[in-house]
C-alpha cells in the first residue's frame, strides 16, 4: 500500500516537492458565509446563536448553559472503566504539564536598578470541543488540563447539542472530570463568535483552544488579534524510523493510526532496510481488514503515504528534520541517542514499544500538535499557551543620572525628541 | 490637550466604548496587491524582488547581499559616541534575555517510563527592518538579540536600499552590533515574500520579525503558517498610573513620549488627583513646542488622550488591567506593591525615575510589546519567540502491557480502532 521512494536515486528535490502536495484550501464562500455568522453574533448576541443552533444543529435551545443535573447525568450513561481509565490519564496529563510550569525572576544591578518577568495567567479560556463523530473526551483533557495547571480562573467550554438538545455524555464526563467551569451547548461558527465577542449568555475570553471543523477553523482565524488562539491545525502526519530490530507489525499498526484521522494523513516510514519496507506492506493488508475506518486509511496510505530508504540513520534523521513531522517515533535500538539528533518534531516516541497512541490518551505528554511540518517553529499546546509574560523595569534617580544622555543620544539619532525628553526633564 | 473622563460619573461601558474607538481598518486594495507581490517573488524569485526593489526603492540592485566592506563603512558615518552607547545597550539587553532562557526536563516514572520536553532554537529568523525616517537601530538590538540567546544560528536581516543603493548607516551599525549574519537590501512586500519562500539569492527562513509599514505587515499576516511570524504591532499605548507624589513635568513627557509616535497612538493618564491632571495638561502645553514631531503628539493627545480620574488607587489599578496596556507606568511611592495587582500590561515601569523609553532603548527588557490591549493575552518578544518545544515519550514493555488495555478502551470509545490496534499488537 505505501509507496516506495529511493532517496538516493530521487534525490531531495522531488522528495519536498511530493510531500508538498497535500495543500488545504480555504474556499471563498466559507470565508463568506463564517464572516456574516460572526458579525450577526457581535451584534445580536444570544438571539443569532439560538437562530443557528436551530439551523445547523436542527434543535431549539432555551437555556445554553448545561445545567449540573445534566452533567452529572453524563456519568450514568458511560460505563465506569472508561472513567476510571479517563481519571488516570488526566492524573498522568498533570503530573507532565505542572513540570512545564515557568516561573517570573528578577535581576538586581548596580545602583538600585532592578528588572525582570512575571508569568500570568491568562484570566479567561473558552474550549471548543466538536460533537457528533469527531466527539473526542481525551482532547478534552489535553486542552483543559494545561489551562488549569497555567492558573487560568475562567475555563468555559462550547459544544453542539445533538438533535435532543443534549450533549454527548463522553463529553460531559470528560468536562466534569477535567475540571471546567461551564459548559454550553452550542457549536459552529457562532460558538466560536460568542466566546470571542460575548453575548449574554456567554462570557467573552481571552483566548479559544480546541479543534473544530472548517467553519470552526475559519471563524478562528478570523476573530485571532480580538482573542488569542491556538494553532489552526492542519492535515497531520506520523513519521516513523525503525531499524532491522524493528516489527513490522508494529509499524503497520502505527502507521495506521495516524492514516484512520484523515484522508489528507501522511504517514511516512523511513528506514534503512528495503526487506523492512516489504514486510510493512504486507501487515498492512493483513491489518487493515479489521479496523472500522479501513476506508480512510487506504486513501490516506495510497495518496500520502511512503516508505523512504535511505543510506544511513543519519540520513532518516535527515528526512526527519525536513520534514518536522506532528509525530515522530524512533523504532531503533538505542533511540536516546538519535533523539539528540532530532531538531523538529512536535512529538518524539521512543522505541518499539511506544506508539504514538499512548501519546493521544495516556501518556501525560500534549496531544495537540503542530502540523503540516509546522513543528520547525510552532510548538505542541502547553501551560505555555495558557499564560503571558509581563516585563518590569525599575531605575533609581542616581542610575537615570548616569545613564540619561546615553538614551537621549540614541534617541535624537532616531528622530524622536520626545522620547529624549523624557529622559532629559527628570536630568534638571 | 488630554480631555477629561471621571469614571464615577461616566462608568465603565463608555470608558469601554471611547478606548475602542481606535481601529484599524485593512484596506482590500493592500491586500490584493501584497498578495500578488508575493505569488511573484514566490514564482520568479530574485527577478521579481529586483522589479519590485526598482518601482517601489526607485534603485537597481544588481547584489542584494550587503558587502562586508559595506557594512564596515557604516561604522564611519556614525558617531563614536553612539557605537558606544549601542554596545552598552546590547549588553544590558543581552544581560536580561539570558534570563529568559529556558530549560528541557526529563521525569523518571515506575517501570522504565519517562517523558519530557526539550527546548530547541529555530534553524533560522529573517528580521525585517525598516528603512528611511522609520530606521530604527534600537529595534535591529530588540529582534536580534532574543533570537541570538535562543541559540539561533543562522539570522539575516533585511532593510530596504535608499536612492543610492546603500543601507542606513545606523542599521548598519546595529546590525553588526547585534551579530546579524548578513544583510540584504530589500524591502516591503517583496522582502517579506523573499524570506517566506526563498529566492536564488535570499534564503528561506523559519520565522520573520520586525516591525514595517501596511504593506509589510499584511505580507507577513499572508505568509503566517508557511513560516511562523511575531505579532501585527498595533497602535501602541502608554498608560500612567500616578499618585500626589508624581511630577505633573514627567508625566507629561512621558506621555508624548508615547504620542509622538503614531497619530493613533493613546496616551491615558490615570489618577485619583484631579489637581495633577491640570498641572500636567499645562505642563504639556509648556513642553510640546521644543518637539520635532508636536503635530503628531498634538493629534494623537486630542484624539487619542485621555486622564481618567479614579476613585481608589486600587480602581486605578482595575482600569489598566481592563485596558492591558502595551507600557505601564506606576509613578506612585510603592510601585512594588501595586505591580502584583497588575494583571495585563507589556512592559511596567516602576517608580517617577523609570520613563519608558529606558525600557525603549537601554534598561534590556524587549521593546517589542503586544499592543491594542492584546496585553491580555500576547507578551512581549522573548527568547521564547525564537524557540520550539519538543515532547518525547518512552514505554517500556512491562508498561505498555500494563497500561494497554486502557489505552484500547478509550480509543474504542473515540471510534478509532487503529489507535487500539497499535497497542493490541504489542499485548500479543
Amino acid at each position: 500500500m505505501l509507496k516506495l521512494f529511493n532517496l538516493e536515486e530521487k534525490g531531495w528535490n522531488l522528495l519536498i516537492k511530493e510531500l508538498n502536495e497535500r495543500a488545504n484550501s480555504e474556499s471563498e464562500e466559507i470565508l463568506e458565509s463564517v464572516s456574516k455568522i460572526l458579525k450577526d453574533v457581535r451584534l445580536r448576541g444570544d438571539i443569532a446563536i439560538k437562530e443557528y443552533t436551530e439551523k445547523f444543529d436542527k434543535v431549539k435551545i432555551k437555556d445554553f448553559k448545561v445545567s449540573e443535573e445534566e452533567l452529572s447525568e453524563c456519568f450514568n450513561e458511560v460505563d465506569v472503566e472508561f472513567i476510571n481509565n479517563l481519571k488516570e490519564a488526566k492524573e498522568n496529563i498533570e503530573y507532565y504539564h505542572k513540570a512545564q510550569k515557568g516561573r517570573g525572576f528578577i535581576l538586581n544591578k548596580e545602583r538600585g536598578v532592578f528588572l525582570g518577568q512575571r508569568i500570568l495567567p491568562l484570566d479567561s479560556v473558552g474550549v471548543y470541543v466538536p460533537g457528533g463523530t469527531a466527539a473526542y473526551p481525551s482532547s478534552v483533557l489535553m486542552n483543559v488540563i494545561p489551562a488549569k495547571v497555567a492558573g487560568v480562573e475562567q475555563i468555559v467550554m462550547v459544544t453542539p447539542p445533538n438533535k435532543d438538545g443534549k450533549i454527548n455524555p463522553y463529553i460531559g464526563v470528560a468536562a466534569k472530570i477535567s475540571g471546567i467551569d461551564t459548559v454550553y451547548k452550542v457549536g459552529g461558527a457562532q460558538a466560536v463568535a460568542a466566546l470571542a465577542y460575548g453575548t449574554e449568555a456567554i462570557p467573552k475570553v481571552d483566548k479559544i483552544v480546541g479543534p473544530g471543523n472548517i467553519f470552526v477553523a475559519t471563524a478562528k482565524k478570523l476573530v485571532f488579534g480580538t482573542v488569542d488562539i491556538d494553532m489552526i491545525a492542519g492535515p497531520s502526519e506520523i513519521l516513523i524510523i525503525a531499524d532491522e530490530g524493528a516489527e513490522a507489525s508494529y509499524i503497520a499498526a502505527d502507521l495506521m493510526s495516524q492514516a484512520e484521522h484523515d484522508k489528507l494523513a501522511s504517514s511516512i516510514l523511513v528506514t534503512t532496510c528495503k526487506e523492512l519496507y516489504e514486510k510493512v506492506n504486507s501487515e498492512l493488508e493483513k491489518q487493515i481488514n479489521d479496523l472500522l475506518r479501513k476506508d480512510i486509511i487506504k486513501d490516506s496510505l495510497i495518496n500520502h503515504g511512503k516508505a523512504i530508504i535511505c543510506s544511513s540513520i543519519d540520513e532518516c534523521i535527515e528526512v526527519s528534520n525536513r520534514i518536522a513531522p506532528e509525530h515522530l517515533e524512533l523504532m531503533v535500538q538505542n533511540s536516546m541517542e538519535l533523539l539528540g539528533k532530532v531538531k523538529s518534531a512536535g512529538s518524539v516516541f521512543l522505541g518499539y514499544n511506544t506508539p504514538e497512541p499512548i501519546g493521544d490518551y495516556f501518556g501525560g505528554t500534549n496531544h495537540v500538535l503542530p502540523t503540516n511540518g509546522t513543528a520547525k517553529f510552532f510548538s505542541a499546546l502547553s501551560v505555555d499557551s495558557f499564560i503571558k509574560k509581563s516585563s518590569f523595569l525599575y531605575y533609581s534617580e542616581e542610575a537615570i543620572k548616569e545613564d540619561g544622555e546615553k538614551i537621549i543620544n540614541i534617541a535624537n539619532k532616531e528622530g524622536l525628541t520626545a522620547h529624549a525628553n523624557s529622559v532629559k526633564v527628570r536630568l534638571k
